[in-house]
């Protein structure tokens, strides 16, 4: 089953599309899952992938389509014609349509969509484009299987014959009433193992999950991932089926969120990818730098301040980037742990219980390393008192560090901010402002320079 | 459908304890999904919990414990005697049975084991046991839905019929020759529109994806995902079917490894929780700290290498700060796209494209970040010979870290070894060290002192 493509492979298609030879081509692309042409048309080139497709027919091509990134897909898309792209469009479910069409510019999207045969799918593909990507209307499709709480098992079981054809996995069976509202749904294994006279309202499970249109994708995606659902049914504000989400889709979306928290705790906005183009990379990446460097700016700053410490105790200085590493990793840390947290909702006590457990914890941590920093002092003949003032207010430092990390997060949730923002080149370049200041001035005090 | 469980509903429930009401906690439970009852379990003080797994039935708090956080799941556990597990187990699929035995030391696993009625359960969930916990073995239920090939539609259906009450979700049905060798698989769709005499091997599809038992989780996963699948069939050496894993399992495991990198990226090792005991947190958290320290050391003990700077250029130990911070947020950005391409599998063209590249966007940046530091400069009247050293020794620094942050994880990948490992405090660490040294080196060059 294991579909690896090997260097041999992908030169052998380049050949095939040189030569033009669409028969072996299509051979190819019979005995292939659309996952795996995917991989293929990504290692050709635009012109290439463009004709494969193109040539190939759109039921061979479609679903590969919507595995690529999305900015191959474009770039495929913008050297066909409207009709083709409408070919392409026939073939899948009606949310992958949808999300073709929201790619292409409004114009384009049009002249796309008075190109689709099907009346009935462009139908549903024009409704789909009404909501908003963020929330359930962006993410579900129109195939489903609904049946009447009216009928018999032996009714059901022929119709859903013939509304199965159109659905690629069945999963739920609906139950409607006949104004199409959501009563309920029937399990596959219910509805096999009941008798063919039994009435559907004998046996379907009134309990139902269901999101609304308007239902955002991060609710959509904690729902259906609390109760382990594969499928959820989605109703308009009336209570009318309207659609559903599969857990495909979801997967997807899942993915895609942590790896944007993952690249916001880096100093990454935007979601960008190690191919991406440099101007691409520089925009996701020099905002925060920025930020970076006005924090180090604020460092330079703050020494000047305490300039005449460069005569006694010059190895202050030296100890600079160790007090700005502490503040950073410690707030970092913090952070996320309290994002998480927030994120998976099991962030409990009291505000109070967690300022007295991060105060226990940065003071465990804050010994052990002072103790560290104490045995360096003495191996390198430092002056005791330095030291000591060294290790105590890096003690001081680290118990603040981690006091920014765990509440900023926990302010910003409770403002309705995303606390996601706080993870990263934030919180490390305010942490070694802070730290820097903090450091200084607890030895100003002690050394008394 | 939304559940929310509140501070009154809490107190309820705490209350029917104290009174020992089971007959009203009996009845909360019967309307409750088995996500929210372990909402509630959560919500509670472990003797309460331990009292409603032990006062109610199996049947409705077996799923629910397997919901909980592993911590609390083990404390209410252990209160429970061998025979009280074994109950609960009774009611679990076999996967999940399985991880709890797991979860219990040896000994009292076996007593667990040596209590569960159904000898056919406690065999399949033995079996499970051999597996290591990280592979399709460890991932797999027993509890699936298998048909000959020799069989017609109509005895299928009746055979399914039987076999679908052991399993909740049935999902593919899995075709199999008379030695029970994967042959593949019925949608459940082509079985309901297909006429009842025909024969399953006229109308199974005989190309499936299937695992074996030794298949790590990760492939595993990345299999599901790419191919949209929503059960997989797993085999044994010899090609025997043997399990399946279902997508929802695999939602679980996706979202646990993206913590886990969220965790290492933020230089948090073993998974944690804000909830955790302060001792968890600080064997998560120490190690870490410890290695910035050691950075932060070699940062001293280098800038003492260079002490004679400090009579002319103090200035240059009041910009160490800003020169560790953009070595680390460089290396850190770097890092965090590789590895996400790495494990992505997207990151093409060869390694001198790469340095091209790499090297390209960091020109960039650190030409604008310069351009700010000379404005800095300018507007605190550094001598102009001191900012334009400053500015261009930060301008390597940074193509050195984006350099460090692409290749180590890109070389720890070829060497086999998880290339998240070289993400967070690992890069900052000596990023710092080394953009410490290559700043005060190269303004020696330059400045002379």
């Amino acid at each position: 089953m294991a579909f690896e493509l090997t260097k041999e492979l992908t030169e052998e298609i380049k050949g095939l599309i040189v030569a033009g030879n669409v028969e072996k081509l299509s051979e190819f692309h019979d005995n292939l899952h659309f996952a795996d042409i995917a991989e293929i048309l990504e290692a050709l080139n635009i012109q290439e992938a463009t004709y494969l497709v193109k040539t190939l027919e759109a039921e061979k091509t479609s679903d590969a389509l919507m595995e690529l990134e999305e900015d191959f897909r474009e770039d495929i898309l913008k050297n066909l014609s409207a009709k083709e792209i409408a070919e392409e469009i026939e073939e899948l479910d009606t949310d992958d349509a949808a999300d073709i069409l929201n790619e292409l510019p409004q114009e384009r999207a049009e002249n796309v969509i008075s190109e689709i045969e099907d009346e009935s799918h462009a139908e549903k593909i024009v409704d789909l484009l009404r909501y908003d990507e963020d929330t359930a209307g962006g993410l579900m499709a129109k195939e489903l299987v609904q049946v009447s709480e009216n009928w018999t098992v032996a009714e059901c079981l022929n119709q859903i014959k013939v509304q199965a054809e159109d659905v690629k996995r069945v999963h739920s069976i609906y139950v409607v009433d006949d104004t199409n509202k959501l009563k309920g749904r029937l399990s596959l294994r219910d509805l096999m193992v009941s008798p063919n006279d039994f009435s559907i309202s004998q046996i379907y499970i009134p309990k139902v999950d269901f999101v609304t249109v308007n239902t955002e994708s991060d609710d959509v995606a904690r729902v259906m991932q609390k109760y382990d659902l594969e499928a959820i049914p989605v109703v308009d504000e009336r209570g009318k089926l309207v659609g559903r989400i599969t857990i495909d889709d979801i997967v997807d979306y899942i993915k895609d969120e942590a790896e944007k928290d993952y690249q916001m705790a880096a100093g990454i906005s935007s979601d960008v990818e190690a191919d991406d183009s440099i101007i691409e990379l520089t925009k996701a990446r020099l905002p925060w730098l920025v930020l970076g460097l006005f924090g180090g700016l604020g460092s330079v700053y703050i020494m000047q301040g305490f300039e005449e410490a460069l005569q006694h105790f010059p190895i202050l200085f030296f100890f600079t980037p160790l007090i700005a590493a502490m503040a950073g990793n410690v707030g970092v840390q913090s952070s996320a742990i309290i994002v998480q947290g927030l994120a998976n909702d099991n962030v409990k006590g009291s505000l109070w219980d967690r300022l007295v457990k991060e105060i226990g914890l940065s003071l465990i941590n804050g010994i052990a390393l002072g103790i560290l920093v104490i045995l360096f002092g003495l191996v390198v003949g430092q002056p005791p008192m330095v030291t000591l003032t060294i290790a105590l207010s890096m003690l001081l430092v680290i118990i603040f560090a981690a006091l920014i990390g765990t509440f900023v997060p926990i302010i910003l949730d409770k403002r309705g901010i995303d606390p996601a923002i706080a993870t990263g080149p934030f919180i490390t370049t305010s942490n070694d402002i802070f730290g820097i200041f903090l450091f200084f001035y607890i030895s100003k005090l002690i050394l008394g320079f």
